[in-house]
């Protein structure tokens, strides 16, 4: 049996990319129509093929240590149009349209949503809808 | 002597960062006024702390292990118009006035200039200038 660390028989697409220790890379979302940066999160090899074969984002969730199928309890979806590797060969950037318009798990539209202001963190964008609305009351 | 990892009295705004176990938290480069996502790389308290204070881009240069001041020997500085945070707290976001309009060490104007196409990174973005003007030939 394969963990998703095991490369062997991946095209050579992903192979090209330099994982980390942890067999991940990272990936930024962007909206493909404004050039708003809606997050940064990892994929595992697994997951950029997924994401790459289905067309829509699928992250590999470092917390729950497993895939992350972004949307699939918000609707949020993120529709890929374009997929791109940098010059290291070790970040992703992915241009989505987005679902929803929310790519935040805090109801934002993106996660960047505090910008430093005097010595301090401020928010400067509002909550869209409301996180128990999107997820369900506890 | 202090570290770049020792943060005792560092500003609470950078005390608030989930640094990673190397202390290290990515930092994402955009154009601040095309939203055109020029690169990504990593930065210790130190580097956060400086470009911040300068209002220029100070990055932790993880393969030579020390500060790397975007621009000193290529003059293709970042002038900082927003830092910003995400919701986890663990990656940065820039957005920048790109000196001479190439942020890539290959020339281009960003390091995203591959895209994936029918299973293959395909070149999009051309080279605006010959690294060798810009660094100087070896």
């Amino acid at each position: 049996m394969q963990d998703s660390s095991d490369n062997v028989g991946n095209p050579d697409w992903l192979n090209s990319i330099r994982w980390t220790e942890d067999g991940l890379v990272p990936a930024i979302a962007q909206d493909a129509e404004t050039g708003d940066i809606l997050m940064m999160a990892w994929m595992n090899a697994e997951s950029l093929r997924l994401s790459a074969e289905e067309g829509h984002a699928v992250y590999w969730s470092r917390s729950r240590g497993k895939l992350w199928r972004k949307g699939e309890t918000s609707g949020h979806q993120q529709v890929i149009r374009d997929i791109r590797l940098d010059c290291d060969n070790d970040v992703v950037l992915l241009k989505v349209d987005q679902k929803g318009g929310i790519a935040c798990h805090t109801g934002r539209r993106s996660c960047f949503y505090r910008s430093l202001e005097d010595g301090q963190w401020v928010e400067k964008d509002p909550v869209l809808k409301d996180p128990n609305r999107i997820y369900g009351s506890k």
